[in-house]
């Protein structure tokens, strides 16, 4: 089935105990469709302003993602942001962030994506993430992502788009701020009465977490690596894989949904492994299979 | 096989945001044995003072714990903890301690226990640890658990200990303290180059995870509840179920330690659910495979 996401094209400026990675291409639309463009064709949309530095047609080059939907916009300035890790390295400080074009109107979705079935909104303003939808007339699945930001300063819209939402990807702090829950169990079906069918917490280097509307739990831990290069991108590359195999399947019934979890879990290992998107763009089909059949191998007893 | 755990019982002030619990049964001996005592028989080597209010015999009347290695010393106190959970509950803050008779010389192992071949080292001083092993005459598997008291006062003789032990239970924040690595599967791989075959990371609410001189790794989730009443005493409960289930298959293979990890985490399911003792002393055979069922059932894909 048909994958559509927008989110943001970013350059990023990330420090890591392993180094400094300067001015990188980065943004959770591109870490999504790598992820995702190895299970199904993406249809991307998303705006840069004419000082992007980076030619997406050529990092895509091999993979099935489709750019019609990628503006870039004149006389604006793209997306950065700048970012550092430290110790466990399980969250990110951000340093510093301009907005630049991801304050504007955002992109349009092109005629021949309205179509689309399954959906991924990645973070933005949640009233941008609805203007997004208000374009799509086929939609089969809405999946989307926020942040701390829109919970604290767009809680109404939140709640609207929470609405029109059938699966959020929502991380344990996020998830934790958007209810007043510290348990993770209560949080989830408090958000699940908010409107989704389905919520899907990132745990970072614990794992994620699934519960669906019909009370089923879905645990999963991390896939195990004793070197973490640079975290930024893991839960855009976990939504990626989760989404993008759910769309090859065609189906989002729980079954499906757990192993499209497992899916999202071994191409956010791949993204930790590298500055960038180095560790998941070299990713192979083969790889990807060896590290879900270990992952199914070391959490069953 | 035989059974023989070492370790504190106390007289536990436990403030969570369910309430306060005043002088309550508390020790990681007692917690132990009762999550042992579902498997296996267990023989119980510990000391209170003449001043200690609870009633052991009774309260393991109905469970298989062998109380021949309780002393209850004349003239000393019993150990006491005061401590308090906020939050996540995810880690005690301990508000007043007082050491009493374990400051003094450790119990005897009776005669009849010297034989035994499964044996947990519960926390206390490594050198006490070391005294306990030194009486033991037939060991097949030693188990140890630690804190980061011993490891910032008492490291050479941590080392030394870690040296005799076959299998360390440890939690996430002791093993980075004791490698100064924040990565565990780098913590872990270190650890066991200082004696152990198998080393378990107990991670609280995000579950465990256990790496072996193989380089064999496990990971599993906890097991999923809304409501946690009361944490005390989970990791010896959990450590409880570990070597329980191990010693009740008798072998200390990675197939059995997985599973025995995965009834150590239903162990400690019970004890979050009531305070003190009260959630694990009133679990059923029946309870516990259901839980043990469900774990397995929402972690597999």
């Amino acid at each position: 089935m048909s994958l559509l996401v927008t989110g943001s094209v970013g350059i990023d400026t990330v420090r890591t105990p392993y180094g400094l990675n300067q001015d990188c291409i980065g943004g959770s639309a591109v870490y999504f469709s790598m992820a995702a463009s190895y299970f199904t064709e993406v249809k991307f949309v998303g705006v840069v302003g004419d000082d992007c530095p980076f030619d997406l047609a050529d990092l895509f080059r091999t993979k099935p993602v489709d750019l019609a939907g990628l503006e870039i916009r004149a006389g604006s300035r793209t997306f950065r942001w700048q970012g550092s890790y430290e110790g466990s390295m399980n969250e990110a400080r951000t340093d510093a962030v301009e907005l630049n074009v991801l304050a504007e109107q955002p992109p349009a979705v092109p005629e021949a994506f309205r179509g689309s079935e399954y959906v991924f909104l990645a973070n933005t303003a949640p009233s941008l993430q609805m203007k997004l939808l208000d374009q799509l007339h086929n939609l089969k699945i809405v999946a989307a992502d926020t942040m701390n930001l829109w919970i604290q300063t767009a809680g109404d819209d939140l709640k609207k788009l929470l609405g029109r939402v059938d699966l959020l990807v929502i991380n344990d702090g996020e998830a934790k701020l958007l209810t007043g829950h510290y348990n993770l169990i209560s949080a989830a079906r408090q958000i699940i009465e908010m409107g989704p069918r389905f919520v899907v917490i990132k745990k970072g280097e614990h794992g994620s977490m699934m519960v669906d509307s019909r009370g089923n739990i879905f645990l999963l831990p991390a896939y195990p690596t004793d070197v973490v290069i640079d975290p930024t991108g893991a839960g855009d590359s976990f939504a990626g894989g989760l989404m993008g195999y759910a769309a090859q399947v065609g189906s989002v019934d729980t079954m499906t949904l757990q192993k499209a979890i497992a899916h999202g879990t071994v191409m956010a290992s791949f993204t930790i492994g590298d500055f960038s998107i180095h560790g998941i763009k070299n990713a192979t089909q083969e790889m990807i299979e060896e590290r879900f059949d270990r992952l199914r191998k070391i959490t069953q007893f």
